[in-house]
């Protein structure tokens, strides 16, 4: 009795000594990443060094050899490679489209335009009567009018969502789906407005997914401002278009998810896993897109080695194969985890660019999201919080093998994000030190605390 | 009595209406900014076709011209030139400095830097020593050692201060003081590490100010990487360096403060202000500093007379002349409002830089700021909350003549700001469109607040 009583007393104590202690490991951690940092010299190697990444490419391979060397000089305890198949789309040449009449008249224009990924070739020059229409509802209402024509779908961001991932949750379907709506009703080609509110005329790709009931039309992304011209242009003129597209698949690529591990002191069988993707698309270098959660996961295991770390759980930095056109690296990751018999905690993924950090999104029971809350005190500093919601695609299949597994995401400003994703913009120039290093901290931070105090609430 | 017990139950009821009007108003305000805003535009005519504007330089004037009419052409109720007198600091010339020496052994190589601002020329080249120090603290125990020589400060940024402005204010004083304090012992010239931790090269400037008691020698700041050698250099090998700058003055300039008023409807003697200052550094375009601020607060403007916003209270809109070497502008608009006997209750100023808001920073008594804080819940939606401390250099002055006056800055994320502060780098390209309107979407969210509900608690 006279011990539960002294436990009583103490646990306050107990309590705020344990937060004390995660308080000055954070800063000792966040201290370390912002004075001796290596993420940013390692995204200079990883995007001018080795450059655009596309799932099959030699420099996706280079770089996943690339990060195995770096996270071994690092010194994780193992450091080992998952081979995987990917998809290996290849843009084949030159993406081409052009205004080529105006109401009946010739007028040449060029624009802008990106194949979308995964999109197949127009075997040759399309020329056909442009259909531009706000969005599927009027598609559906004009149906009639698309046999033959190549359709313009003006899936332009919503520039009030001052989330802008709300503004791609909205407009991203037209990218997924518009060329297959619109060959439903005999369209020989597609065009959107660019997933972006971006004020310069960079077109933007990202994945399509055909619909094999219907005719696989060639697909493409028009630059901001061409988009918003021939949208305008539109509205009072017939437009004659042309569209040229070369993309193809080559047979599936053998790549690699590149894993490193620290092995749990007190709970080795419980994993936590941080990790972002190596590929990006193949127009840019994948800075943002996702080069940042690739540095930021490497940085935070040399933190934890460079302050002699031991942690309870173990702790798995993963660098995925494969996110943009298929998602054959989370796939991979998770089917292994079931066939090893593996227990998998908690996840977090870093993929929404290397801006400074603004949340820890958590996916969770309402009893753990109390409970993390906890540590806002710890996060503000760092400026973060927990908001309710994240996770990332390449840690998305976990939640299919361990169904009480706690997923969550880094949740930068996202005021920057869609000016570059997916489009040539996206640059080591376009990404600042500082605001790198930021995120590393603070997802250094959560991992240490899920591994110092478990997911149960 | 039953109309006392009527008010008492039908307060919260008024309160929770009164702050749905608030919710719709500010959203209002937020959908024109974000979706027609035109402070990117604007800031593109301040930066690219008018370029630097150092007070005393005719792009200052023209600069006030371009801000007169283009708040003429927002139709405000008034607007007007104040007219004021400021510094006019010349660089002079192409400033130099370099390591001439080694350890006795002619080595020569160039270093970036420029002549910090309100400096005096070097009258011809300066050739002596270098005495390298980290602080004031080993100036003072090494002062033996500092006649004749040029001394280094290496007033480095800590990294580790999350809040960047805090480093600023740790090491800024190398820049305004060091070289009076090095004077004080003989020194024949001064350089500082440039107050920043961007991983470039680009030296920044600054105002300095000269105690009159010593002498008036050279200064320069060394650009980042530079400063980190010579530091480095300078631990183990005697070295040599050259300097030569040109700054000198002219006599004070004629330069203007641009006022633009909305009359306030139901109390017009209450004043509201909002600004920026026109002028920058002779070196960048000002984007950031203060350009940013001088559109927001044109932004503002134009969005209420769209929205056709009818204020309570009167809002000024100021673009101040003068902040970087003098403060001149805000001297006068307080002075003015004094002797005009004015009202001023509240004033805002955006001078942080136009990146994402992160909160509005209010300077008040402590009953104000628990009633400002309710307000969070309005302003979470676009990203800020009201956080303690907060004005800004050229509002500052009036706190002297109105002690009950409160004072406010917005305070965008600091991350990337002293990247580019007062370096060549603070040009238009670096400012983010989104970023620089969502800015302008929590200044408007604060002023229509302070103007339908005053600033008592």
């Amino acid at each position: 009795m006279r011990k539960l009583l002294l436990l009583v007393f103490c646990l306050p104590f107990l309590v705020q000594a344990q937060t004390n202690q995660d308080s000055i490991t954070i800063k000792k951690m966040a201290d370390e990443i912002m004075t001796n940092g290596t993420a940013y010299d390692l995204l200079r190697q990883l995007t001018k060094n080795i450059g655009g990444r596309l799932a099959g490419s030699p420099q996706q391979q280079n770089a996943a050899v690339w990060g195995k060397r770096n996270m071994e000089a690092f010194n994780a305890d193992n450091v080992y490679m998952q081979p995987c198949k990917t998809p290996n789309w290849q843009r084949g040449g030159k993406d081409f489209a052009a205004i080529v009449g105006v109401n009946g008249k010739g007028q040449n224009s060029n624009l802008e335009v990106l194949a979308l990924g995964n999109s197949l070739g127009s075997n040759g020059l399309v020329e056909a009567e442009l259909l531009a229409v706000a969005n599927f509802d009027e598609l559906e209402k004009r149906k009639a009018e698309v046999k033959g024509k190549i359709v313009y779908f003006h899936s332009m961001f919503d520039p009030t969502k001052i989330q802008t991932f709300r503004a791609y949750g909205e407009s991203g379907i037209y990218r997924r789906s518009g060329a297959s709506r619109a060959a439903k009703y005999g369209a020989v080609g597609v065009m959107i407005h660019s997933l972006s509110t971006a004020p310069d005329n960079a077109p933007h790709t990202g994945g399509l997914a055909y619909d094999s009931a219907y005719a696989k039309i060639p697909a493409v992304a028009l630059g901001p401002l061409d988009a918003q011209q021939l949208w305008a242009q539109a509205k009072t003129a017939k437009l004659r278009v042309q569209m040229q597209t070369y993309g193809f698949f080559l047979a599936d690529a053998d790549e690699n998810n590149v894993v490193a591990e620290l092995k749990g002191s007190e709970f080795p069988a419980e994993i936590i896993t941080v990790g972002g993707h190596l590929d990006s698309w193949d127009v840019n270098e994948g800075a943002h897109d996702d080069g940042a959660g690739i540095v930021q996961t490497m940085e935070i295991l040399r933190t934890m080695k460079a302050l002699n770390y031991k942690p309870k759980r173990t702790i798995r930095f993963v660098l995925f194969a494969n996110e943009e056109n298929g998602g054959a690296g989370g796939d991979k990751y998770a089917e292994l985890a079931k066939l090893n018999n593996e227990k998998h905690i908690y996840a977090l993924e870093s993929d929404a660019g290397g801006f400074t950090p603004r949340a820890i999104g958590i996916t969770c029971s309402p009893e753990q999201f109390t409970s993390f809350s906890k540590w806002n005190a710890l996060l503000k500093p760092y400026g973060t919080e927990i908001t309710a919601g994240g996770g990332g695609a390449d840690i998305g299949p976990l939640k299919k093998v361990f169904s009480d597994i706690v997923l969550s995401g880094l949740v930068p400003d996202s005021q920057r994000y869609f000016d570059l994703h997916h489009a040539k913009t996206d640059v080591f120039e376009a990404v600042n030190k500082r605001e790198l290093l930021l995120g590393a901290v603070n997802m250094a931070a959560i991992i240490y605390l899920i591994d110092q105090h478990g997911v149960q609430p």
